[in-house]
């Protein structure tokens, strides 16, 4: 299908679909996780329907995991023997076809079309495919696959077969299929264990169309569901069969189908699981889901389906002129984004969304810090949801901390259910920014939302236990000063180090933020055992916080005595030993001044208030020449920041970075799942970067500056129950107020009133600063590499 | 045998011997490795000889390993893969005894007698029975044990038994065993794995009164022989029969004895092994060297071993008048270093020496740190052999340090053939002081024994290969400073620290000796290819080399920063709690001031040169108040310094803690094997520490000075093909030469020579200073408990 020596675009460049025009077989396992299907809930990877071939087989439900073991060379005092990792539920999107007993499978025959198509507005994946059989039969079958927004619990799909030219037989298979075989690239046999037959047959039962398996995993002791259910269209004599087995279930429709004729079946998918509930509660729940989907039907899904995202949109929507695929881009990573969180519903947001089973299917501090802002903003309730969860797994935390030697709460690095998972404490438990960043977005919810109920019940809990954190984690040295030592900060490529300017500025907050929390809210403080003293000791540390700042170079160290250290040796890296993980030990990269990801340049954005606009400015110089990148979740930080400081067209080049991540596969592993928080740095570097949003304390303030790149952007927020808008072009922004009492916000420094009325200020010109370097190779591609092409002049009187 | 309500010393209390009045056999485990018999090539466990009960049966050929997966839960560029573990080679100790068809068994029937006796002059162990049978048949069985010090393949027994009251018929089989089975107290059943069968036979074959097996590792493909042949002397009437299967041989000895008669069977045993010899030529080895032994015979070996010991005490002795316990430790601890390295020959010293499994049987850095040095003044042909060894795998050290992008070589941190096996970097290959301690040995054995040859054919290439990695290691900084940053130093309780002040002052060294050596071998270090400019650049970053300093307290950091972090909370920290890192999280105790071993103190010892008298005093009194010794490699170092300050009663305290770590098991785990440096520690402590002596370039130089509880302390040591004597009292010292010619020495600070005559020399008083304060709880226990019961009062004219 696709010729190896010539590559070209996957995806069509669409502002609202990725559509892939051709079947490329060489990046299935990409399109899978492109054309993921989700809800929060449940994920569907974007597998062909007939099972075959596959990159990546892929359905998950979030929390769900099994147990594996974490070995060690050398054990240590609190290391946790036992990890969690997703694993592939049963697969309810099979779907196989015969065709005059030929099986469809698109590796054989001739595809004369095949086209598939994931639409952002109607929240639905579709294939076309005209296909040509070794027999020289030709079919054409259509299949629309959701996962409802609406119903939590339900996938519909519906496959459409029918001959083009001559009279066919037809068998259709549409399967429940638990553990399939996946590919397992490690070399841990003991994991591969884990992975290969995860699920124990405890029920299966066929009735009619519909099939319920139930099982449940070996170790972890959680178990599911899984039921289908189907209505069948299609000429007079056709026959069907239900059948179960242990692993299977199967209801096979054949017939016979005259050119003109068609087969449709509407498969309706139930998923459910529970750590507590019965085997027949949970049949029972998927088969009451299955009801509930049939009464609605397959058009009225669609309807549902579309009816929530419109919402979503209206509040939510991102116009980037000039550069279409940044334009389609941050449609995808607010798509993703929305079905990541939509319906997680007290449970985790993990890395992947429920996309791929990378990294385990683990949460990290990345979606506190960069997938929550964009849901802040617009979907607020996926926000609230997402730290629920964090607060539900606070016992946990708080038994970790103990363990540890802490007060408080201590968060785990990477988890599923909230146990740490991390196998390498350097660069897992001692990364206690975690805390703050949790703490943060608390903060940042509520600045946005002013959910009082919220921070009664889930914030002020929060914050209490992760200021407890830090008061014990860090200490008053003799000249009073509050040090925070041995810790890791964003930066991988740093660890254990002393005063991580990052970790005690977010720390600083986070007491701060704990300690007026705690006084709006005392009967509830009170229950927490929060004295005035512990507060006042917060405050105290708080601003006693050490900020280490070299001043002989006049810049901020990422920690203290980063900039003593020998720079990294860039001349010596070859373009092929990135990322440097995989080429350096630990050891040289650790003391040495290479940067794996923005982190004092994080610092910069999360804690802007912390640095003059001089120190912004020296400081971004310093790391970027410094900073490989070798993280995918850096370039949007650098974009923001660059923008910032007024290196507008460097900030472009890392906004398409990290747009681009998955669609281009920027960093070869979209495979395994993609990346949502660069994803949400699409969105990120596009309103905090070039609308130059920045909100804390209610005081909402935006500092638009587009780069030549960029005609036009505009954007529209969420914020304390408004509906605003922002449309920046080169000259001037436009504030409106779609919905919602007026409200001050600042432009460029200078505060105002928007009401009723749009207000149009003016962008305020930039000196031209020269462009900082970075790392021999390891600058970012330049995005504007053929302006004529692609950028689209703003119309007169557009704004 | 022992009550458990009475606790009492295990062993009586000898100037030369070692000896167990009862068998106690809840410390079988710690007398099997306290009446271990070695020779540096075999080892050769204190178990009894029908081999059961055990606690842990070991026969060790020196350097003969299996390999063990390495695995970890996130793996990382350049970790070892497989790691290196002794294994339990063919037992060849074993004799089985039936009386009257009753087996010989401590367990059952009745010991009227059971006493083992090393004998550390002898060079044997010997065990004198008598036991009842639960058919009330009384015999008497008399053994004797050596691992040959002279032939260095050969262990033999000579077995007597001989009834009491009434004839018995007796039944002796004397056995080759191979896979025993052993207790495995870990968690990986990987680890269980290897070592449970490590051995595949090869060969098996008897003869008269020989049998000889051949095995192979299955992984690391090493092959290795045992064999043994017997003298049997008994009633004429005497049935002998050897058999052989693969892995177990037997030569069966039965007869009938009266009172008065005697069955007296001499075993000679033979090992060896080579990764390359073939089946044969291993085979025909062992017989040979079985060959070679029987012409010796039972008393030649028992003559040879004792001349071998009795030169070795001409030249090595210690008399401690005062400490009895001391005096039998000192002689204890000289006996097992000359047990594990006089016939190591080219192979390295493992900390355990061949006593035990523990560790894995690796050798680490202190072998060279703290076994050399008793080594290099008493037996100096064994240092310079384990030097030899360390010149032999310079090429995986070479290979190691490019895989971290080092110049030079990177000695591993822990291994048996060379090859890196720590699986825990930060507290492994990150300690890169090991490749100082390596050179700073061949310093040493250089200016102790003024050998030429080794300087040019082994000295010059470690110092070579050591110096480049220290100059590729650290970097000069902005000010000209030469710093070594993100290293751990000796103390594994901080990690990836910056400027270690041992690791630096210790490279400082090795930079410079390797200049000095390179420019007295001009020949040999062209060969190596050092230029003027490299040695320059090698007394530049010496010459520059930073050492922290704390103004503020008047103290050096341990590293750069150490005074800054908060100290540990040891009022938190109950008595069950040690060693910390059992209790705490590596995390807590890297970055707080809790010490577990010697590091800037070891520093103060090693780099004496390098602080002023007020430094020692203000930094010893600064650590000892956080230093917990958790390791039993602190309290030798710690009495060093204390001596040195002038807190001799806390010496002797230390030097009590060091002396009796295997004797009264204070680790609680001398059943792993001993602790060989801190045996090695009792010397140091005694003559470094109480004798004040020091040697460097040349120099030699003493500064006696004895605590109240040893009225008298007289050394022997090797210098510079010399043989001093030197005997203090609390007011004089005495200097004997006893053999070589005149040499210039210095006593507290003033230089003599020291000729024919005698010299005698007042002690100079010290003022008292008030003892220092331990972490609460971790003094080391007082050593003068009973005065009067143990102080020898010092004759008039003694000296």
């Amino acid at each position: 299908m696709t010729d190896p020596e010539t590559p070209r675009p996957v995806y069509d460049v669409d502002p609202w679909c990725v559509r892939e025009q051709d079947l490329h077989l060489d990046r299935l396992a990409q399109s899978e996780s492109v054309f993921a299907l989700a809800n929060g809930h449940i994920g569907l990877r974007g597998n062909l329907e007939e099972g075959e071939p596959h990159g990546m087989p892929g359905s998950y439900l979030n929390s769900f995991f099994e147990l594996r073991p974490l070995p060690y060379a050398e054990a240590g005092y609190g290391y946790p023997e036992s990890g969690q990792t997703v694993i592939n539920v049963t697969n309810g999107k099979i779907i196989r076809l015969l065709v005059d007993d030929e099986p469809f499978d698109v590796r054989y025959g001739r595809l004369n079309r095949h086209v598939r198509s994931l639409d952002m507005r109607a929240g639905t994946l579709t294939r076309e495919v005209e296909w040509r059989s070794p027999a020289d039969d030709t079919v054409r079958v259509t299949s629309t696959r959701l996962v409802s927004l609406t119903q939590r619990a339900i996938a519909a799909i519906c496959y459409e077969v029918e001959p083009v030219h001559e009279p066919v037989r037809i068998v259709v298979q549409s399967e429940l299929v638990a553990n399939e075989s996946i590919p397992y690239l490690g070399n841990d046999p003991r994991m591969a264990a884990v992975l290969e037959h995860p699920l124990v047959s405890e029920e299966h039962v066929s009735n009619g169309h519909r099939v319920v398996l139930v099982h449940r995993t070996r170790r972890s002791g959680l178990r599911m569901a899984a039921g289908m259910t189907h209505e069948i269209h299609g000429p007079e004599k056709l026959s069907t069969e239900a059948e179960s087995f242990p692993d299977v279930g199967r209801v096979t429709v054949a017939t016979r189908l005259n050119p003109g004729q068609r087969l449709r079946i509407v498969k309706y998918l139930a998923y459910g699981w529970s750590s507590q509930r019965s085997r027949p509660a949970l049949h029972d729940q998927v088969v009451a889901a299955l009801a509930d989907a049939r009464l609605t039907g397959w058009e009225g899904l669609l309807r549902e389906q579309r009816e929530f995202l419109d919402e979503f949109w209206e509040g939510a929507d991102v116009e980037v002129d000039g550069d279409p695929e940044v334009q389609q881009a941050v449609r995808f990573a607010l798509f993703h984004i929305l079905q990541a969180g939509a319906r997680a519903e007290r449970r985790m947001i993990p890395s992947k969304g429920l996309t791929g089973p990378g990294y385990d299917g683990h949460t990290f501090w990345d979606t506190e810090t960069f997938v929550l802002p964009v849901l802040t903003y617009t979907f607020p309730t996926a926000a609230a949801d997402a730290l629920a969860w964090r607060r539900m797994t606070l016992p946990l935390a708080e038994e970790r901390a103990r363990t540890l030697g802490l007060e408080g709460a201590a968060f785990p690095w990477r988890t599923i259910r909230g146990q740490e998972c991390s196998g390498y404490w350097p660069a897992g438990t001692a990364a206690f920014h975690v805390n703050a960043d949790i703490a943060d977005a608390v903060v940042r919810y509520v600045d946005a939302t002013e959910d009082a109920e919220f921070e009664r019940e889930i914030g002020l809990e929060l914050l209490v236990a992760t200021a407890r954190l830090w008061r014990s984690l860090g200490h008053h040295d003799v000249h009073g000063g509050f040090r925070i030592d041995g810790v890791t900060g964003p930066d991988e490529y740093s660890a254990l180090t002393d005063n991580n300017v990052y970790t005690n500025l977010m720390a600083q907050r986070n007491l701060r933020a704990a300690a007026d929390m705690a006084m709006r809210h005392p009967e509830v403080a009170d229950r927490l055992g929060v004295t005035t003293e512990e507060a006042a000791s917060w405050r105290d540390a708080a601003d006693a916080m050490l900020i280490p700042y070299d001043e002989r170079l006049g810049v901020h160290p990422q920690s203290e005595q980063f900039t003593n250290h020998a720079r990294w040796d860039f001349s010596q890296v070859g373009p092929d030993q990135y990322p440097l993980l995989l080429h350096f030990p630990y050891f040289d990269l650790y003391r040495k001044q290479v940067v794996k990801q923005a982190d004092l340049v994080l610092a910069m954005h999360l804690r802007g208030d912390a640095f003059t606009e001089e120190q912004k400015r020296r400081n971004f110089a310093y790391y970027e020449a410094i900073t490989v990148r070798d993280s995918s979740l850096s370039a949007q930080t650098q974009a923001v920041i660059a923008a910032e400081v007024g290196h507008l067209d460097l900030a472009h080049d890392y906004l398409g970075e990290t747009a681009l991540i998955d669609l281009h596969d920027l960093a070869g592993n979209t495979r395994d799942g993609l990346h949502l928080a660069s994803l949400a740095g699409t969105w990120n570097a596009l309103v905090a970067g070039f609308g130059g949003m920045r909100a804390c304390q209610g005081c909402l303030s935006f500092a638009p500056r587009l780069p030549g790149g960029i005609s036009r952007l505009s954007f529209r927020i969420r914020y304390r129950g408004r509906r605003l808008c922002v449309t920046v072009t080169a000259e001037k922004a436009l504030y409106e107020l779609h919905q919602g009492p007026p409200l001050r916000i600042a432009h460029h420094g200078e505060e105002f009133e928007l009401g009723e009325d749009p207000v149009r200020l003016a962008v305020p010109p930039i000196p031209s600063v020269p462009r900082p370097a970075q790392p021999h190779g390891r600058g970012p591609a330049p995005r504007r590499t053929d302006p004529s092409g692609r950028l689209r002049p703003v119309q007169r009187g557009e704004l």
